[in-house]
């Protein structure tokens, strides 16, 4: 049997934040020991729809990659690259796109919501339209049979299925494997607002960079209990983002249960257990924090580490589009 | 002044006919003395609408290339290409769709003609859709600013110059030229049906490769005029097929005048004209097929040349790719 393969990645309009922490990046660092990993740097994907804002995706390729290396992605068992360097992709995409119609696009639940939220009205930029094919081929040109996404990118891997069972029925072989999705058991973090998840657009992320500062700052607006104004007001655990963050990142369980039963019976004060929940968080980033510094010193590096991942992508790909259009029948000399 | 690039081609799908000739490969032996010429095999056009077919495709890259040469296209003037080995297409392809709406896309007149005549119904592949997307990155990798086209086929070329100002204003660059379409004063050549332009799927096409034998079958089957029955009867010169194709390749033109007052006064049989024509579109074709024949038993030089070709344009292409890049600002290292 062989290795199975995970594909998985950002788009990189942002540094990455506690919400991809618990999202993806920590299942990243669990996975890499078991799979053979592939995380994708999506800067084509990111252009979709920030075409006009190209700034923002070429300074994050590297925000992003020192990110996963900060973290933990280890580049001897993760293999990080950058979308637009393995034009290969571009080239399955294409092909992809004769294999599903405009209406099975235009029906895509993901999309369609995402349409909603992006507010493109009638002017969907066709490259947006078309991006779950793109995905079909980042996953398939390194012919990946797990991909982690949460519940609601599931529509996205059964588009990917219907295009390969397409190709491989089509063309009569089974070049392609089907992927299978690994939907992780945590739900989405709140973002410090308490009322949405985490989300760089929203201004309501904590990040993997930010300074001490940053993170104190952050910690004390944090959403608790409204109805908990004075200290000896009873509190609400139940949809307080504080107790949600110490349940996720804090280290000592038992001195969590008091803390709990303490804020509920009243007599606990925000900005004491917001204190306490600082200082656990600090100590789970500044590891991190002191990665990426440490990093950041020399990005020689890190540029080292895309392109000698980008180049193992190349490599592969070349292979697959090899293999397609021998399947196709293309290969004329 | 730079030199004017040209690019043209065909979709790989049947082998070329006199309707070829008249509407494009005439003209293309003028142009490559003049232009800087570059005419791609279309097979990933091709596939758009034929991606059930491959081999179809596959077949008639080398039909196609046969054609070229037979009818005199110069490799040392001309760069004939195969688009599928030139990936930096898809790349481009994949970058221009950002910058065109689905909504535009369909209100393109030739796509929305072409959508009825294929009868997709609610069935659209995308990649039939954005086909004109993709013709913009053809046009554009080699930077063409002249494009000959049939009427029919203004629409595409507006296309391509709606993204490529799109793409310079966005990106603040000049990359992209204005592309010019370069519309044949020629009209469509009739089929030998009388009622329909020349086509394969019509069945009425006379090939470049036809045998005389084919050659003289079809000849006698052409349309002529439904009303001249008897030799005596009067006949119509006006949407005769026979008289049409004398006035495009027959040499003798007094001849053919007598010929025309002759059958419109009555007492010329069709076979007599018929008979007529054979012998100068035999001798239209017969050096066509006897090169044709020649490069048949030589194919190692035919796919030389169409490397070699492929060759140039990739060099051009990667070249393309890298400004594009640059414009964009996705050139991380």
């Amino acid at each position: 049997m062989s290795k199975n393969i995970v594909l998985t990645g950002d788009r990189p309009t942002g540094k990455l934040h506690l919400g991809h922490y618990i999202g993806s990046l920590k299942n990243r660092l669990k996975l890499q020991d078991e799979y053979s990993q592939y995380i994708m740097i999506a800067d084509i994907q990111a252009l979709t729809d920030n075409y006009a804002n190209p700034e923002l995706v070429k300074k994050n390729v590297l925000e992003v990659a020192l990110d996963y290396l900060a973290v933990g992605i280890d580049p001897k068992k993760s293999t990080i690259f950058v979308q637009s360097l393995v034009p290969e992709i571009a080239e399955l995409t294409v092909l992809f796109l004769n294999l599903v119609t405009l209406n099975r696009l235009k029906r895509n639940p993901t999309v369609k919501t995402e349409i909603k939220q992006k507010n493109f009205g009638e002017s969907i930029p066709a490259g947006f339209l078309v991006y779950p094919v793109s995905q079909a081929a980042d996953i398939m040109i390194v012919k990946a049979n797990l991909v982690p996404v949460g519940e609601d990118q599931l529509p996205m891997i059964e588009q990917t299925n219907e295009i390969t069972r397409s190709f491989n029925r089509i063309y009569k072989t089974n070049l392609f494997p089907e992927a299978k999705a690994l939907v992780p058991k945590m739900a989405r973090l709140s973002g410090i607002d308490g009322l949405n998840k985490m989300s760089k657009s929203l201004n309501n992320a904590i990040y993997l960079s930010d300074t001490e500062d940053d993170l104190l700052k952050k910690v004390m607006k944090m959403y608790t209990d409204p109805g908990h104004i004075k200290v000896e007001d009873p509190g609400k655990i139940e949809g307080n983002t504080v107790f949600e963050y110490l349940d996720l990142f804090g280290e000592d369980q038992a001195k969590i249960l008091d803390l709990k039963n303490n804020y509920k019976q009243g007599g606990l004060g925000d900005v004491k257990v917001k204190k306490y929940l600082f200082e656990e968080l600090n100590s789970y980033l500044t590891p991190i924090r002191a990665r990426r510094l440490e990093l950041s010193k020399d990005l020689n590096y890190v540029w080292d580490v895309v392109k000698s991942g980008t180049n193992q992508v190349q490599n592969i790909a070349a292979n697959t589009i090899s293999e397609v259009r021998s399947a196709i029948g293309i290969n004329y000399f």
